[in-house]
């Protein structure tokens, strides 16, 4: 691996006009090794397994998904939507991006033309995160440490990243000096990805257990928590990654402030309240053990919720390339995203 | 490994006369092996590699190491001493059963004396945690769900523990119909132990990951978070495992209640604040790697906290031999403690 690479050279989601090439991030840090995905199965397939992970990516992913199904003709066209929007229940970026690829082919679009769709969709995330990025960082006052949770970089994206855009764009404009990632358990991207794209992109960089959150807050200079989003309910809760909503709390608790980034296609009006956004149950094996070794007793159970919703009067901003919108409630969002 | 066998069975502190037996918790749950120490220095070692860990057990071994010494003879118990008391800082049972030995020392006990004193020590210990179960579990509901937080069973004690007591005596009582038990990162303590004790008891038990409390409190029946502790200040703080206080935060958003059962040689006077307790960072490597492997990309650096303090003001119940201290302050704490 060479660090001196930025992380515009990481892209987790590439189209090769005939397959999907998806980096494997189940096998990050250590190997860089890449599927190619020949059909929207295969996509869908990709999408359960993790290979690809985060909300905009997956939506990314399941558009080229559509488009390899078009490849194939009709039937396949149509088999492949409720295979793919399956995928996964709680990022609601997926539903977006397979809704638009459908009004595309419900006006009768061709392959061709869906191509260009998803190519749009790619390439609007990549531009709404830049946005992103310097929108959130006007929020940070200079020589901040920040902390994180999960991985919302580039790989989790088109590119650059929601929270790990704010925060490359905050420390190239020296707001930022250190970030603070939390391992994310189980599945460990804090750990495995975020912690590469940030010594990959020379941002000084702490890695703290997930439990270390709260100690840190009170002993350090944390000035901002800044995370990603799965999804946005109407009245402004937040569901993203496990764990999420412990940091909101402690964050509130130690005068800490809260900030959601995500593209305008991860809110979802249809949802009143994050209460009814459904939670993703994953298999509990992947607590209890670690790479493919077991490390609890036979006999045990594990719980493995891999999403929670933190409520909106626990976050300071929410930031989307359409603006930023403080102390969040339904009315703001509905006049930023109705 | 025979789930029939009782708690009562597992004993992680052994004295044989010459030497102090230790089972090795780092191999726990599939490797049942023992350590032999033979000197103080090696009983020492044993405590700073968690060969053996837990509060009140790291006590009782050290006082068994100053037995050691003193069958050395005078020169050996000196050295010893300041060795022992090294060891680990945060835990204050350390420094309690050291100072106890000590003044035993000082008033020329011989090393069958001290024999004596080691045994009383560790005979105390499992009387104080049946007592304190007794009297934490009274203050559960019948058909209460709660969560615990790293290993305070048999394990981490002279045997039966203290939060972990409270549990096995709440369900013996019906009291408690269900465990969760947070996994503990990064040692895992929680998954690899706690997991081990409860499923050998045939208590019911879920783990989860540590960062999941949250969205278990809100979506459960969880009434109570029971925890031990490494050290209590004056004033009602409480040092004990990194993630402790999160879960006190966590609890008190949710209205979930919060317990901390520890013996009162955990109890120090001295301290006036949690503030002025020492927390123990252990080495950044224990985040970065797992079970020898390497998890983190090379060149990131790690911070390792592995104790935090939870102010008073979060704390429900304070549970000891010799009664409980609920909502606790100076004041009740001198008046049980002083």
């Amino acid at each position: 691996m060479n660090n001196s690479r930025s992380h515009d050279s990481i892209r987790a989601v590439l189209w090769r006009g005939d397959r999907l090439r998806l980096l494997d991030q189940r096998k990050l840090p250590f190997v860089e090794d890449y599927i190619d995905c020949q059909s929207a199965d295969e996509v869908a397939q990709a999408i359960r397994d993790l290979v690809v992970r985060g909300a905009p990516a997956i939506g990314i992913a399941a558009a080229w998904g559509v488009v390899l199904a078009a490849q194939r003709g009709r039937f396949a066209l149509d088999t492949a939507l409720p295979i793919l929007r399956a995928a996964r229940p709680t990022a609601v970026n997926l539903m977006w991006a397979l809704d638009r690829m459908q009004a595309r082919v419900a006006e009768g679009a061709d392959a061709i033309a869906l191509e260009h769709e998803a190519q749009a969709i790619q390439d609007e995330d990549l531009a709404a995160n830049r946005r992103m990025g310097a929108l959130g960082a006007s929020l940070i006052e200079p020589g901040s440490d920040v902390l994180t949770h999960c991985n919302t970089g580039s790989l989790a994206t088109a590119g650059y990243g929601t929270a790990l855009g704010v925060i490359r764009a905050g420390f190239s404009e020296g707001r930022i000096q250190h970030v603070y990632a939390g391992e994310t358990r189980p599945w460990l991207q804090g750990a495995r990805l975020t912690m590469w794209e940030l010594v990959r992109d020379q941002i000084p960089a702490t890695l703290i257990a997930d439990s270390a959150a709260s100690h840190l807050m009170k002993c350090g200079q944390v000035k901002w928590v800044i995370v990603g989003a799965d999804r946005i309910a109407a009245n402004g809760d937040v569901a993203n990654k496990i764990g999420t909503c412990q940091l909101a709390i402690a964050a509130r608790h130690h005068g800490v402030r809260f900030m959601v980034v995500a593209p305008s296609s991860t809110v979802d009006l249809t949802t009143a309240h994050g209460d009814d956004i459904e939670i993703e149950l994953r298999d509990p094996t992947e607590l209890l053990s670690h790479a493919g070794s077991r490390t609890v007793v036979e006999g045990a159970q594990a719980w493995n919720p891999v999403f929670d919703v933190t409520p909106a009067n626990l976050i300071d901003a929410i930031v989307s390339e359409r603006g930023i919108i403080e102390r969040p409630d339904t009315g703001k969002l509905r006049t930023l995203f109705g």
